[in-house]
């Protein structure tokens, strides 16, 4: 099944609007590249609705949102979805200010995504405001194990459930939910929290995954998990006596850029609940 | 000659004024570095007449361009012009939206430009409205080949006498022409366009150039393009069996950086038309 | 001492707000994360003091300053006086406009800096506005050497006195000064100038570093401009006979993040005066 997503991205080459964050927006279109999607960035009120309706998905980040990105993550938000186009959200640093928080409820009410993924205090905030997001990272108080993970999943699900759409919680183990099916996701390396903007790059990455498998939200979003963590994997076992952070997220873009469709189905590991 | 044009810009250091977009910004600084210039980004109203002052020449580049950014491409373009610093424009997405459509014309309208570098579709656009933009790639449609040089050729050299300017359509042939003479470059290889930003770069790029060869701007920015091209194939012939786009991306920019004029001489593969 | 002010960064994990430029924001966080701190950028005013409150440091860089940003670094660093946190000023490009001058000034006012890091040129446009800043790198008139070095020291001393902080210039020589006692760093290699945003870098580094040794901003500057020139040296070592200033770029983040305590105590070359 995994398989079939990343063909189809492949096969179809979306193009994905980005209204995104000036930290890691490179490393997002090269990401974007690498996947086999397209990118382009435009986040002005006076062309964002123009520029979604030519693109075949979006991808909202609000890494560095002010009031004029704010103006057209909404305006684009609501073109998408006249337009019937998956809208992925990454709400990043949400519970850290009360822009971010705000930004994200008027997101969530104004727009509907087709996935949103976060950290576990990013998305406890969507929920319920109860996130205790320090700065961009998840607490440590949040984060999921093997086992406090049941109630994780359980949570991810209710979430999902309430706001209609796909969550996909990363961390040590991943969560993606639609709030009936959950995959819980073991790729992935502790060193890629050393790289910034890998949440960033993978929230890219969904955008152009559940573009190319409109009937297939959940599994897109999983496959995307699956791809960046193998990625991290495989990157990680590159790294020389010398590498550090920066190699690394070279690697990491490098992998997903080589990897077939075969060495994701056998090096994803998951389950499905 | 391309030999002096790239010997003129290690030997002048031009300091080069940018208002590029946020994607490709870094990379455009580690170019311009690379092939021997000096960048500085500034972008705002208040300051850009007086940075462009400072500098040999200006890169007007409108990838990610906001209300805020446009009026002060006008204003450090037309202080640019007055100063007789060259000033190159890189119309990204022209056609995609008309606020980018509306800008190129703006710019083309009260800027004189030394060059104008884009892929086919932006050009059109710039020339008469027909591209067919898709996002920032030019259309498969818009392509140039064996088959249809001649007519391209026609095409950039027509839009080059009328906008009085070097234009540089690059794609898989490389077209660079002031309206009489043109060069038709075969440098390059198909997997810059998974790098994004190289247009970009080139356009930083071509800035150095024909800033520091002043009275020569079709060749300065032939050489450009012959330097970008080449860079490409370098790094290409450099790929590891784990080296993706994130590595080719780094290993064109080390190319540029080690290219000599001897190697661009001999490496460059062009016809005069 | 250094080392111990490495591992204070290490072990606390410094979280440093930035309001940077979005040339080098990327590096920026990238470097955080190699020395052991972690990274968050936000600019809009109408967050920036609770983004600021809930980290331990800020950084403040004025590399693409506008209007919108400018009040934004005002209010955070305000509050983060008030809160008794460290801030880093880099004045980047300080003399080359009005808008970088008197922003340089407004934040010198109204803000209390534990350290400011610029090259020569722009700190004596701080101090005095005799500056020659051309564009972002120093004035060649402004190169600290050995015979000029005593009177360099002075200067930097007497604007440490003046504002009342750590003044960091570097250059061929880098100066760290609290205006009492001075270190005299012979780190570093020339190439280092060839990537952007190695200044710029330093400073979120530093502000790393002040913000986990709060008692000893001297030192941990110090150490912060030890730490960016040692990597520089390793990194150049690296370099293969294909590597330019891109692969050098990611190869000086690599050593920031790989070197020890013990690396930097054995590889630190600075004199105290």
């Amino acid at each position: 099944m995994l398989k079939e997503m990343m063909e189809n991205v492949r096969n179809t080459r979306p193009l994905v609007h980005n209204i995104t964050n000036y930290v890691t927006v490179n490393d997002c279109a090269n990401i974007l590249l690498a996947c086999g999607g397209s990118p382009i960035m435009a986040d002005d009120a006076g062309e964002v609705e123009e520029i979604t309706t030519v693109c075949g998905g979006l991808n909202i980040n609000i890494g560095t949102l002010n009031k004029r990105t704010i103006e057209a993550m909404l305006l684009a938000g609501k073109k998408a979805n006249a337009l019937g186009h998956p809208v992925v959200l990454d709400p990043v640093g949400a519970g850290a200010s009360k822009l971010r928080t705000e930004t994200a409820y008027a997101l969530i009410k104004d727009v509907k995504f087709a996935a949103i993924r976060g950290n576990m205090s990013e998305i406890k905030t969507l929920a319920n405001g109860s996130g205790t997001t320090k700065g961009v990272d998840a607490d440590v108080a949040d984060s999921v194990n093997e086992d406090n993970l049941n109630e994780a999943v359980a949570f991810a699900a209710s979430v999902a459930k309430k706001l209609g759409t796909v969550i996909a919680i990363t961390g040590a183990i991943d969560i993606v939910t639609d709030g009936t099916k959950t995959y819980c996701i073991r790729n992935g390396h502790s060193m890629m929290s050393s790289v910034t903007g890998t949440g960033c790059q993978l929230s890219a990455m969904t955008a152009a995954y559940v573009t190319a498998n409109p009937t297939h939200p959940l599994e897109a979003a999983a496959a995307a998990v699956c791809v960046m963590g193998l990625a991290g994997e495989i990157a990680y076992k590159r790294l020389g006596d010398q590498d550090g952070n920066s190699s690394y997220r070279n690697y990491i873009i490098d992998a997903v850029y080589r990897m077939s469709p075969e060495q994701l189905e056998k090096g994803a590991k998951y389950e499905v609940r």
